[in-house]
């Protein structure tokens, strides 16, 4: 695939940042902007948790809930929507699950006078109202999916609980039949993850100014690869060109083991297989994981330039049981007072393994963790969790193996 | 009163701050140690809304919303809870209504290892179950109020949607029953006036940080007193001492207006009549002021020290409806991506209201605004307001003077 087969899809900014060779891309002047509002985001030093592990280890956590829609994806959304309406693009369509996409492209299509209308899954949309009032709040619409305003929706009885394979096929059909319309997409896409490394690059920053060296670990959850991405790959350039050493590790859900149970080869980005194929670690683009609440953690494949980085073993992974994380969000929320999303429980997890190693050891290791997003939309889960009512899901090689042999031979 | 009289039920500390007539208290090292996980809170240059209202003022925001408890709150349930843990008391308890307050003493409990039961407002019980849930993951205890633990609460039948007045006197006759048990207050008193001080000392040091000299006008919502307080009395201090000739306003709900019709005397804090009598601007102490959804804000009275103030001529206060708040949330919302609580869209209406008045005039005002909170906890007032099914409530002048009649002659 060249630049001109993705011209009908996205603007030329866009299609340029996705096959750009350059180390660095300047962020346009209305893009910093609105990164002003909210940026840089918090390094926070977690010593009241440290001191509730009891451990040597300086723990510094990389916090973008402090955005406007409480998650990372609005460091991607602002400049996506921005490239698009240099191009009178007067609506943007997208697909949205546990719902921080859907928030963020329509805080940023709001800032540059651009319509948004989301499909939501189905079951989320029944159960999450908060998460379509703050969508509708920032000025977007927002879809049951499946809807009947698609021939994709139509195909499915109108209380089916939906899936984001259906979702996106709405979205994506719609946008494609209007010239003034077009798709965006929050994850997976190179662009998505350039736009996401201005975390990783505060982060170095403001880990230098702490008087801290390069740091021994730093650990991020991984669904489709872009928040993790965002965080490690400015300290893996450090890696490469500086000798930095430091260890980079992916934290994914044991119900959805892309990276750590999957397999590296071509595959559908989607589930219905509209999408070009695209080399990534796969678990098959039918592959269907347990409903652990961790939303923005389940997705079948990976982003190819973190799959890449992985099968060149630039970068570690771990799968993780649910309970562990919540238990570690409920631990972390009576200590440092930040709620966290569930997908960010997952990086926290990993973090408190380290911590609790590095006690073990009496080392002063240093961690860096990203907590992607804040988990205020998501206290039901919590209330579950309280209540006793969840358990860890164990994952189902029949399913596996049946879902990696529906992966296309290329 | 004196501070002997205040023993059965705050710690020495507080009460001696409650009667200081120090300028300066020092804050501790240990709750020094956990505001800095937090702040100093952002003072944003609002400019996204400033272009959209196209005015040549300068808007800067103070932003409490990143607090743990996702407002002011945090800043005094800490000292509180730390003051009351030198004193080996095991047990804290409150009423909440909105729940800011219950969430934040949940917190501030957990970092001093103090257990926290919370008697929440029967009706904000049944409709906000997110807000128990999140004082439930920092380890507190929720009770639905009237419960059937006090006899306060049994004189009530279990369904009933129970009040502020009712709450108060649970949680006072609980840590009245203890040795080790005390009760702690989210605002109106002395000692909370002053730990909130620590929002508006950060904002003027921020603003010389900025290269602004003294604001035109500071603005606060005001409830209880002690977020209003908080910000506007170090702007107040620098009027007072250094000439600096700032306004200061207050802004309240048309439908519990306690400064701008309430009368200047002495009258109960609660509405069972339990408290030492205030000398403040009333409502009377029965007042019931209609079910807006600022909760926040619907108090009969207001903190001695600010009615004090107000009366000198020192303070000017206005009265806002409900609509033009929620409205300017959403247009605050769609521009600096934060979603505002409903307390603190009344103090951005007014903030709206300066802007235009600038743009008319043609100056370059400096506005400062107090954010006291987010409302990701209230989406549900925002999806009433989008859906049109709010109103703005008119005062009945009937309950009013009826109210007033019922304050005790002194």
């Amino acid at each position: 695939m060249g630049p001109e087969d993705l011209a009908p899809l996205f603007p030329i900014e866009l299609i340029m940042q996705e096959v750009t060779t350059e180390r660095y891309v300047d962020i346009p002047e209305p893009v910093l902007e609105v990164y002003r509002q909210y940026r840089s985001s918090p390094l926070i030093r977690a010593r009241a948790w440290e001191k509730k592990l009891g451990t040597p280890a300086h723990i510094y956590v990389k916090y973008e809930g402090v955005s406007p829609a409480g998650s990372h994806k609005v460091n991607t959304a602002v400049p996506q929507v921005y490239y698009n309406s240099l191009h009178g693009i007067r609506r943007l369509t997208t697909e949205t699950g546990a719902g921080q996409w859907g928030t963020a492209l329509a805080y940023a299509s709001a800032l540059f006078g651009v319509e948004c209308e989301v499909w939501q899954v189905g079951a989320s949309f029944d159960t999450k109202p908060q998460r379509r009032t703050l969508i509708e709040v920032f000025g977007g619409t927002v879809h049951r999916s499946p809807s009947q305003l698609t021939e994709s929706g139509k195909a499915f009885p109108a209380d089916h609980p939906g899936s984001l394979g259906i979702a996106i096929s709405e979205a994506v059909e719609v946008a494609a039949q209007a010239d003034d319309t077009k798709y965006a997409l929050g994850s997976v896409l190179n662009h998505v993850l350039l736009h996401q490394t201005v975390i990783g690059e505060e982060a170095l920053l403001q880990l230098a100014k702490a008087g801290e060296g390069a740091p021994d670990v730093v650990i991020g959850c991984a669904g489709g690869g872009s928040n993790f991405a965002g965080l490690s790959f400015p300290f893996l350039r450090e890696n490469l060109v500086n000798g930095a050493g430091t260890r980079i590790v992916a934290v994914e859900p044991a119900s959805c083991p892309t990276i750590t149970r999957g397999e590296y080869r071509y595959d559908f980005g989607d589930t219905a297989g509209m999408t070009p194929l695209m080399k990534m670690y796969t678990l098959g683009h039918d592959f269907v994981p347990s409903p652990i609440h961790a939303g923005g953690l389940r997705y079948h494949g990976m982003a190819p330039l973190v799959s890449h980085a992985v099968h060149e073993g630039l970068i570690d992974a771990v799968a993780l049981e649910q309970l562990e994380c919540f238990e570690v969000g409920v631990e972390f929320a009576r200590t440092q007072g930040i709620v966290p999303a569930p997908e960010s429980a997952h990086a926290l997890a990993q973090a408190r393994r380290e911590a609790l190693e590095a006690k073990e050891a009496g080392d002063e290791r240093v961690i860096v963790v990203g907590l992607s997003g804040h988990g205020l939309l998501e206290l039901g889960a919590y209330e579950s969790y309280l209540a006793g009512h969840l358990t860890d899901d164990a994952l189902s090689e029949d399913a596996l193996a049946a879902s990696l042999a529906g992966v296309p031979a290329v």
